[in-house]
């Protein structure tokens, strides 16, 4: 298997968690974003939204989008789960995943900070908007799981919804958000990262890490 | 069932489809987003987000994010299938949903725009924003379906990819982008248009439609 990525990327991020927690190898191929690498033509015939992750497995098939590609690892290599098996226990731990792989996440990403810079907006305006951005996507999934056993988002082994929460929090913090209004997600994000699986996906551990 | 929704949201428009083709009745609860109602206190306790569509199941469990709800739609009502069987085939028709609602949808929904126009961004350029993100979503799309087989975007039935496709389609053209260049997205909208629960899930024909 290989996995095309990027070390600070958070949808890659969430990848090499899932990997970790499953238990699989992949051979990791690092794609600089900010170098604009990802728009290689090589890599928008594997990718054309030219986004990092994409898996390719190994008979040479091609999956982008990493909620897609966690899903497709959860249905392949069963343990340990990374989505509860009640219909209605998924639902709740899939939206607090899209809460902030859709809603987040997209809207803070590279691109789009550089377009704001490019329609005039001054550098404080533009981290501003990333940071409204994670506070807007964060405080409701501090409700979301307010009520949830913990210390992980659902109860006691992470799932797919951890997997997004903990690089979304990095970002958060990157971009200079005060996180002491959430102390639900700040107590999911401390027993992800005493497991080792997410300690080896952190970006700082990555070969392409600056 | 009741689902709380929006006529012109393209999220609730998905999940409309999917009741539809499934044949589950919902009683459908608008929540009119131009005019602030998804911040109601009230509607805020059923869905931290301020976001429609959430789904209140006959237990009154809450359900929020329109692609968690369909993946829970899919798995308790199996027919017609949504999601294919095959889990490659699966993590392929997820990737092309969520390139739509990740990476296209939230980047130009109402909350980001009026963000936009809260920095000084005039008019045009808030448009131009939202016909940007169109047209840069929707390209890939086009690629990534280019060699499936029709009319949909994966096969001879819909999927939740054409779920998705439909309602962003529509806005697409709703912010004046040129769709000449997506041919096979066209054809998949086509197909899907023919069918009566498209048909009857389309804004227009929704009861509180403007």
């Amino acid at each position: 298997m290989k996995l095309h990525g990027y070390f600070r990327s958070s949808a890659s991020y969430r990848v090499r968690i899932a990997l970790n927690l499953k238990g699989l190898r992949a051979e990791h191929l690092p794609h600089h974003l900010r170098k604009g690498e990802q728009r290689d033509p090589a890599y928008l015939a594997l990718n054309p939204q030219g986004l990092v992750p994409t898996l390719q497995d190994d008979s040479g098939e091609i999956i982008t989008q990493s909620l897609a590609i966690i899903e497709l690892l959860d249905e392949t290599h069963h343990e340990p789960p990374l989505i509860p098996n009640d219909p209605l226990r998924r639902a709740k731990v899939r939206a607090l995943a899209m809460a902030l792989a859709c809603d987040t996440h997209p809207v803070q990403n590279l691109k789009v900070l550089a377009r704001l810079r490019e329609l005039g907006l001054p550098d404080e305006q533009v981290t501003g908007w990333a940071a409204w951005v994670n506070r807007e996507g964060l405080a409701p999934c501090e409700t979301l799981i307010a009520n949830e056993p913990g210390p992980f988002c659902f109860g006691s082994a992470p799932t797919i919804a951890d997997l997004c929460l903990v690089p979304q929090l990095a970002n958060a913090r990157r971009f200079g958000v005060d996180l002491a209004a959430f102390p639900r997600l700040l107590r999911a994000e401390a027993a992800a990262k005493d497991l080792k699986a997410f300690a080896d996906a952190a970006p700082d551990r990555q070969p392409d890490a600056e």
